[in-house]
């Protein structure tokens, strides 16, 4: 890590990110990457300066076609003349290195377009590194001007959840005929959705899917005159519907009856984020008042031979530890 | 939470457990899914008298009919005379409130074998909640006499990786004809497989996506002698390849060859473990320390509206901290 730039380095960075500068942009986002100090100023100095784009999550089902449904989305909104992020999260991919998609190659006719701006994010590098490094990223791709910026996630675990909760739209992608695990996938993405997307649905099930969903939405409890997710079918690959899915996913973000629910949402991602941040904070407090990092290693062996528990571990350390708080 | 319940009791409740008692195994489970002062007590007065299992992680992508093939190996497990425990992780389920899935009903007919412990986790109360509840309730039912556990997922997110990385040996269910996104996938659960599992391998493209596995395969680097996962072909509909794949589990869980990959999989987890431990007990010596609850509403809306940033915020807060360690 380039920790040692100096401040005034990352503030002209700061200034050719705020006026669009897409090579201080890229650079900005490797160093919040890099989750050094370097990265910290950057996001802090930018953090500010971002806030005016509209964030879109997409999110689904393995195989409902996400990339190309956020691919047809920022063809239309170049053609509206908007600048463009897009963020595809793999945490997955983190075991194999940051794999380049094969999903990927679909984005590449945007590349010769500076008014797209497209990054992948893989990378694992510490304890919660990708639930803190996207809202970054997408912060540093608003701040430098893209109006629109869409995340797209693989899957549907915790980590991508954290992700997109940071969204001011979600849309969940679903595809007919998944078989027997998409009950319980639905089950799980219910309350997350803004918005359905029934992507491939010239395939046969499209309307028993819809019907099922339909149905599942009935279920969830919502105080009255609070936005009830829509469902857009498309078919994303001949471009069917996406104007749709584009008129839905706008009609959300301003619609007064979303925002109770969005800053709620909001809330408790800012919340978990502050926490994090106290936490690293403390850790790094605890490193510096005891020489932890030599003993860890022996005391996670004891643990591993289950020759002693980790909570009593935990205690016996913070035994030691003295915290006091002043004004 | 029943927080108050005297020690003495819950000395009383391990015993019961220790000698596999199901109602007291049930009880101590509920306690640990609190995540409160009893059930930290009950994880800590049992962690020594785990670690005799044998702990299967079975993951995989939707619709790979992973529940089924649970099932078979339970079914083969029972004949050999074996206890055996489920423990079916779906976190995405959290946001419906722990929705039961349709999947969970295949494993009905065991319901009345009391040597066949089934547990479904999907509640999320906590920052880091399920990866830590997890663990504590697999130890608690190898604890209670259990020789093979088999932990099956929903996703392959990170909170699931998580998870299964406590398991002795991980089992990765593939599905052939799964579309597009099988690449994606495959790429990120590379690392974590033990045992490759081609179910439903009586469909058409099977053979096609054995050569993808074998080829990805190759590309992973491995040290010289160390395990290789094999890829097994069922149709756990029929049970057909149960048998092979139970063999091939425990051929993995007892190689030499598997064993540095295994042993440096579980340092991480439980390092990573002892960290969430002592990030908690420095977060409450924090909210001792300084009324910060009654701030944070307030330091997290100046955030939400971007008037702060977070990290001048969890700044502030920790300058007012003084942190010091005794021996």
């Amino acid at each position: 890590m380039s920790g040692a730039r100096p401040a005034d380095g990352l503030e002209a960075l700061k200034e050719r990110l705020l006026a669009g500068d897409t090579r201080a942009l890229a650079r900005a986002i490797s160093l919040v990457e890099g989750g050094g100090d370097a990265g910290r100023q950057v996001a802090q100095l930018t953090f500010t300066h971002a806030g005016s784009a509209l964030v879109l999550g997409v999110t689904g089902v393995p195989g409902a076609g996400k990339s190309t449904l956020v691919d047809g989305l920022a063809t239309l909104y170049r053609k509206a003349g908007e600048r463009v992020g897009v963020v595809a999260v793999d945490p997955s991919s983190a075991f194999s290195g940051g794999a380049i998609l094969g999903d990927r190659i679909r984005m590449q006719h945007h590349t010769s377009d500076p008014g797209v701006f497209i990054r992948s994010m893989a990378t694992r590098q510490h304890l919660g590194g990708l639930a803190e490094a996207t809202p970054a990223v997408v912060d540093l791709i608003d701040a430098a001007g893209h109006r629109r910026i869409l995340i797209e996630t693989v899957g549907v675990g915790q980590d991508e959840i954290e992700v997109i909760e940071m969204a001011h739209t979600v849309a969940v992608a679903l595809v007919p005929g998944l078989g027997d695990d998409v009950q319980a996938i639905k089950a799980g993405i219910l309350e997350i959705a803004d918005v359905f997307v029934i992507n491939k649905s010239d395939r046969e099930g499209a309307d028993r899917l819809q019907k099922e969903l339909e149905s599942l939405r009935g279920m969830v409890e919502r105080p009255e005159g609070e936005w009830v997710p829509p469902i857009v079918r498309t078919v994303a690959t001949t471009g069917e519907g996406i104007e749709e899915l584009r008129a839905a996913i706008e009609q959300h973000a301003e619609d007064p009856r979303s925002q109770p629910r969005r800053q709620e949402r909001l809330r408790q991602a800012w919340a978990r984020r502050l926490r994090g941040l106290l936490d690293e904070g403390l850790w790094s407090r605890l490193l510096e008042a005891m020489p932890l990092s030599r003993e860890m290693d022996g005391l996670v062996a004891e643990i591993a031979a289950r020759r002693r528990d980790p909570f009593s571990v935990a205690e016996a350390i913070l035994r030691r530890v003295r915290l006091k708080a002043g004004k």
